[in-house]
């Protein structure tokens, strides 16, 4: 059960960061990387090209601005892809969402809300729940516990 | 190998249809319906709570303008669920997109572009490629056909 | 006279808050209540179908992001549903606003602004005027109130 | 039960026609006509003074652009108004949509869906319902029919 | 010489009191009002009614969200109205700069920028010319002026 | 009485001729110009500076894109300049409108909605009935016609 | 004097073509290739790696929806590339525009309007007029022919 | 090698620095002005027509709002022109964007992202690189540098 988050800049872990956080409590292992398309377009190709020989179930990539990021993996990998599109420019994040989502046909990138991290997280522990029973079931936990929670919230709120 | 194909409304049919067909190409069984959100939510929850006993590997949820399909139905269940914005009123997807790509914390929808259903298809064969060897080598195969079609494609147009 | 309040998350109760106060003040009986469309949706759905034989008049239901919350509700009563966007994210309540008005035919949901939390009250108030005369009678004051005061703000503006 | 349906412009009424049609299905008497919140103001206030002693219970306005009729009606009224952005611009309805629902603080305005004429109609219907009896039953009949229209639907395209 | 500057709200005037001091500046007289286009709609009616009587020449309404001051205002004379779109809500007013500029055809509004007073009065400077000679002069030396201001600014800029 | 009319490009005029003709109608004379603020610079900037002896009152500026015509030409003439935002490329004139109104300080442009070109005459005959008492009383019965007109209109339509 | 046309789907053609022969009529050499950043990825790398060598002056790239071919061809070479956002989704552009043109710092990109294929063109002769003093010449007697051809223009519309 | 840099407004400079900076790094020499479209549209007019012969070899402009300083200094020059488009309103910078890139055909300005300073100045050196072949080299090696510092800050992530 391994999954790899890529960032297209450090600055965005500060976000990125609940997402291997929240993968990490469900028990799966993360390589955590800093590679840019634009930049490092090369780092990017090869570890697109590697990433299944690695051992890597599912990629999540996010970045800002024109987020060709996630795009360059999927183009490179068989795997899942997810997109999270980042909040870094002055545009509130729609530029990177639809640089992430609006993918042409023939290489799609699973997005989540900007700066949706949990959610990348939690999309990942969906998809590996494929193939292993115990992140399905660990998923099933983690919605019920969710419901538990809201619904103590809620009966806390309606005594306020 | 099993995917469920779920539309807001018989409408969206002649652009869900490509997602349907790609999937039946790769061998994947389908399973298609028509469940609203809003005019048959008893039908959506027990869609989605019986989804996984029903064998459904990744459910794929198609709907225009305030789309809630595809989170109504991530809220039901620990598959990845596949949302697909549709336009289908006169805002070019944009209020599908968000409607279905913004989900808060705890419920992801794994979002492609607007209209994009062969990507849907695409993104449900490399989920299942983790379960399924044989999916993986398709999508490989995919992916190596696509890329010889164009390369096919930019020397016949280098010629003209 | 009962006004439901349903809140997606417990962080929107500031502006929410305004509401209850407003219908408090024009002597309506609230009931206030966190439910999530999406990590309680068994709760969502149980308190939709249940909500006319408990009296409630009129629901209002505030929420962020891709804002089902309102839509959810709608499904499962007859009752006339206020739907507050809310600003909850990265994209100034757009999307808010986008998943709550764009509802498909069929199961409207009455929209107010952005953050509209008085409004929204306010309009409770104006559907009930139907039922009850006195919260008619209550709005005629309120509207005549709100022109004295400004014409009073006007007056002492002009002499500034 | 008397509906008043008010168009700013009679080009608008192929789409608002729906909105009649279904309330007088449901033996919603309406009152239609056409009143510009800018070409005919004073008809505009004296309509809208005059509506609750006229026996309305809710009033509709449909209008495109810079959409004031809506909120000039709710100005001049107790009774709720509901407004539909209409698209009649260049701006597949957004300019109408924000003119309709971000009413300041004091007036609101139920708005719906752009061009969204039935669901204005159903939610005249649903706030009636709060007073007549017969019209709260009707909702939930055309509800519960609407649930069975689209299980067969859906029941018939599964089996295609 | 006399311009009427009208707001939506007395939140507006740290804003609109640049458009106030500006017209002061070039001699012109000012009537500043507070009146609400939906809390105190007759009295904008009977302001709009008797500008002209009033020896108003050019009205400025300054309103936020669905900004309709300007053009209920405009419906109601034959003066020329200014619309100031005010950032009021948190749309970043577009919802004000749509509400105002998207007139339909036959009641115009003369729109300036989001948030641009100065401009509002520099607009009603012009129109004024046409009538007064002296505001014509002066608004050839205010562009003079500040065609010098910035050629100074220019010059000890490339020096720095 | 004349109003200058100019266009950034001949494709303009089907929607820019509207504006013509009503002027007309009001018997102002009216100059037509195609003038490009990109490909002929300096004819914009003569047109500007000697519109003022050439006997016209007002500008109207037609354009498209990024619409810089009617700013440029404000930039060189103490006249006031009426823009009209064409919707002439993609981005249903939202480019245009934004180009137009969103003016630095300054620098004015009296904007009008998205292809509004009869609203541009109307504001112009507004803008010069501050000069010619004829124009402020023709300005008059055109409202009291449109408001005639409409009156008429919904008398019929209430029959219908 | 050769500049690469590089675009990412064969459907751009009919726009892109107009870049092609613009470029010819100044007697530019054009190399005009289908290259896709998502499906054919080491083929847009190879391209971008060799471009100098291959005596390219100048790159232009169209591609449509999330646009990435422009900025993945830009981090491979040291080359000035220029991107042509496509309108090819159901966004108007919108997506393609800010894909292009919102690159991170350290890659730019010369973005030019949505479909803006001839501009696309001139900016490379604009670039490779640095170089190519005859292209410098060919460049100003454009801008002239394009400046008779509107006064010409002009003059023949003021006397229709 | 001579690039100017020219700013609509002193208040840019914070940003535009950026450039300025970025380019004295590279060796090239830069003139650095405060020239207003609409303030002073003569010395913009005078600075196009003069820039060639001045010895510029290229010519950045950043502007906010309806930001048409890029534009019009491209009208005048067949310089290329790089136009940086300014988060100086209330609306992101999409108002400068458009105002920026959506110049009509004819007149292309080279659009960076908004607020894109160093990437202007990243563009200049590229255009630059045709013709000076130093300017071409230090582009591959700045090229190489970001290479090799995104590795290294990769490789220190990976360990922490």
């Amino acid at each position: 059960m391994k999954v790899a988050i890529i960032m297209g800049s450090k600055s965005d872990w500060p976000v990125v960061q609940k997402a291997a956080n929240l993968l990490t409590d469900f028990g799966v292992e993360i390589e955590k990387r800093i590679i840019s398309a634009h930049s490092t377009p090369v780092q990017a190709e090869e570890f697109a090209k590697n990433a299944e020989a690695n051992g890597i179930d599912v990629i999540i990539a996010a970045a800002g601005k024109a987020a060709h990021l996630a795009g360059v993996l999927a183009a490179g990998t068989p795997l899942p892809v997810i997109g999270i599109p980042m909040k870094s420019s002055t545009m509130d994040g729609l530029d990177s969402l639809l640089s992430v989502v609006q993918m042409p046909k023939g290489v799609p990138v699973a997005t989540v809300a900007i700066d949706g991290a949990e959610n990348a997280a939690l999309l990942a522990i969906q998809m590996m729940g494929l193939k292993y029973p115990e992140l399905r079931q660990a998923m099933k936990d983690y919605k019920k516990k969710m419901e538990e929670d809201i619904v103590k919230l809620d009966e806390e709120f309606q005594e306020e």
